[in-house]
């Protein structure tokens, strides 16, 4: 598949120095990553893209080759007059990226190869809010244990470990500052990880991150789902609360200190219900999980039973739906409509060409985008919407973990040559093709 | 002054081939750039900044000296030991940015050199809703060739001109789409401008482009103002309406089709006051000129008067504010709590370093930045209004102006090679300092 990297929670790019090791350096991202973006390609073709001469490149492959990162492909005949050509591709198998999940009900640990192949995932309840932050952190490190496990049986290079939470995250100092939903606050994740990882660490040295899981799903969008390579979009996640992550020209929009896309709380209406947070008329009031069971049902109705798991719950509302259940419609016609009313405010403001609605909104989509795109046409100020389209996640909740993942190899398109030389027997560079 | 130059109106940044004529201009850009965000500096300073050597960096200069782009300064010693070093530093005075502002009721020419030093700005009062299109063009054309002939008379390259309107604008095709307030839809401004000027662009060949003034007002606080280089700021525009214009990561956020800063009818309060749009309790409704109008005068009050000036009319407030008169006080009151809750929106989703004021904002802000930042502490998520100041802007109505001009002169740090050669007395680059 294609896939579409794109720099993450690092300091934001500014002009670098040219010198000759670091043009190589450079120049074998800018193969990798090229790859990665366009999929398979002849060495002709990455030259003709790239402007680079046609004998860097065959040396660059050749490079990028030995240390696993691409592969030859089948022979084949450009035009009708000279030598067969090979193609090269991305070869994802020999390194992978870590993305943990901690959410308030679960966590879930995936592994994905530099193609955004699935190596491993794994989802392990866990009742999130009523345990210390140390015996959620003692249960992430066990799941991502298993995690690296299963990179070293497949001969795979674990590169990164990036852990999705819902929270304003100091990203720069690894730390969660606060976590409402999860009852944390200033929880060092990332000390916390590697103190618990010093063994498999000590044999893979990589780099641990934590990051807001609604900027980790927006780079997963970006990198996977539906909807990637889009270089301007918001990804919108549907829980208890509602997130948004923004990717700006290809680049996660974090803020100055990580704690962009807090957008539940735009009071929509001072007169509307009671938040959480103590005003009235927030956003999550009216689209968040609580808001559309309120809408749909009763306290004493089964879908409002506390003890439902959230797959149980959304298939209940979702079956009675697809029968007709005329409460149900409404209510998630004015969920609809009030997801409009708020992402009109996100796409006034930065203009996307996409936005993705993730999480629960996902499962539910198919009733709640006609009357959200009614109340975009009526108030977003740019004709057309913006030309910004409303596209339902592939990802769903999966959208975080996979972000992590991505993020984590990162490391590998930024600087090819953190991954060791594989195979003594270099593949031969003849600028065929 | 130091300047902080920012990518501006273009397609955003992906990685590039690097070859070797490639790689000079790129290092010629870079070591330009570094001067002008770091000010004046030593060649070994600049080569322990960039990681470029220090031979590298002699005959870079050397050849921005004889481009006119950089000066050598007085002699120093650098320590106890050692020749004496010169500095270099940015010389502004080769080149000229040009900005033009076409607003509701004037245009605006500045020229700008490289260091963002003022050589010629100028304002003619101009009722512009009253007139067709051409006719304005025609006078933002004569405006404009004012300008370029200031470059000649002072022996100064011309190198660009950018328009802001207050407008949602396609860069790229350079029409106004619809500007709401000036009464033009699909105006092709740059094509206008280009027909009007062909005597002057024959002579100097150079882009044209126009852009949103929000946008260019918040490239002229990056570039210039009171927060000058700080990467992540929000700028709002108080005028009859409210725009916004955002630096995200020191990059404008322009949006998929640069129609970003729309946040003038994000909706407040539905039971609100009726707005222009149709709907009620809009933000500018609330902190419009109009709506802090309606809150601080009668309709028959001399204040309130369509035929006073836009400067006499805020004089006439901040008087009255001044001379402590209640409903003057109360009416700013309310426009700086209507400031702090729509910011708090923008602020929680893109948690910005900066949020500047500007237009009339600014010139009120005494008496906005209390209220405002009460709204702010107790509606932004983040602790400590996540790390983001407000400020009022030093630019005042010149921000976009300034603005467009900065975007100007972003040509010459793109690619400082587009400046011909001046001097045929090459300095020489002995590698001192």
């Amino acid at each position: 598949m294609t896939v579409h990297p794109s720099p993450v929670l690092r300091s934001l790019a500014s002009a670098q120095p040219a010198d000759q090791a670091a043009v190589r350096r450079s120049n074998l991202a800018l193969v990798l990553r090229h790859l990665g973006a366009r999929g398979s390609r002849s060495r002709a073709g990455i030259a003709a893209d790239t402007g680079l001469n046609k004998a860097t490149v065959s040396s660059l492959v050749a490079e990028l080759v030995d240390r696993g990162l691409v592969r030859e492909g089948e022979p084949h005949r450009a035009g009708a007059v000279g030598r067969p050509g090979k193609d090269v591709a991305l070869d994802g198998r020999c390194v992978g990226g870590i993305g943990v999940e901690v959410n308030v009900d679960y966590l879930t640990a995936v592994v994905l190869d530099l193609t955004s192949t699935v190596l491993f995932e794994q989802r392990v309840a866990l009742d999130v809010p009523s345990l210390p932050p140390e015996d959620v952190l003692d249960a992430v490190a066990g799941l991502t244990s298993r995690a690296i496990r299963e990179c070293e049986r497949r001969d795979v290079l674990p590169v990164g470990v990036t852990v999705a939470i819902p929270a304003l995250v100091d990203v720069a100092a690894g730390v969660v500052a606060f976590a409402p939903n999860l009852r944390w606050r200033d929880v060092p994740v990332v000390r916390g990880l590697a103190d618990r990882l010093t063994g498999p660490l000590a044999e893979h040295p990589m780099p641990i991150r934590v990051a807001n899981d609604a900027n980790l799903a927006a780079l997963g969008e970006h990198a996977m789902g539906g909807v990637a390579g889009t270089a301007d979009l918001v990804h919108l996640t549907g829980g208890m609360g509602v997130g948004a992550g923004v990717i700006s020209g290809g680049r996660l929009l974090g803020g100055a200190e990580g704690f962009s896309g807090e957008v539940g709380h735009i009071q929509l209406d001072p007169a509307g219900h009671e938040c959480g947070c103590g005003r009235r008329g927030c956003w999550e009031t009216l689209v968040g999980m609580a808001g559309m069971l309120r809408l749909a049902a009763d306290a004493d109705d089964p879908v409002s039973d506390p003890a439902l798991g959230l797959d149980q719950r959304l298939d209940m509302i979702r079956c009675r739906a697809e029968t007709g259940d005329r409460r149900t419609l409404d209510a998630l016609e004015r969920v609809g409509a009030g997801l409009g009313v708020g992402a009109a405010i996100l796409i006034n403001f930065v203009n996307p060409r996409a936005v993705v609605l993730g999480g629960y909104f996902a499962c539910l989509g198919p009733y709640l985008l006609g009357p959200m795109r009614a109340e975009l046409r009526a108030r977003v100020i740019a004709p057309d919407i913006g030309g910004c389209r409303v596209e339902l996640s592939t990802l769903g909740f999966a959208a975080a973990s996979r972000g992590g993942a991505n993020a984590a190899l990162e490391a590998v398109f930024d600087d090819p040559a953190i991954v060791p030389i594989r195979s003594a027997a270099r593949v031969s560079a003849t600028g065929s093709g």
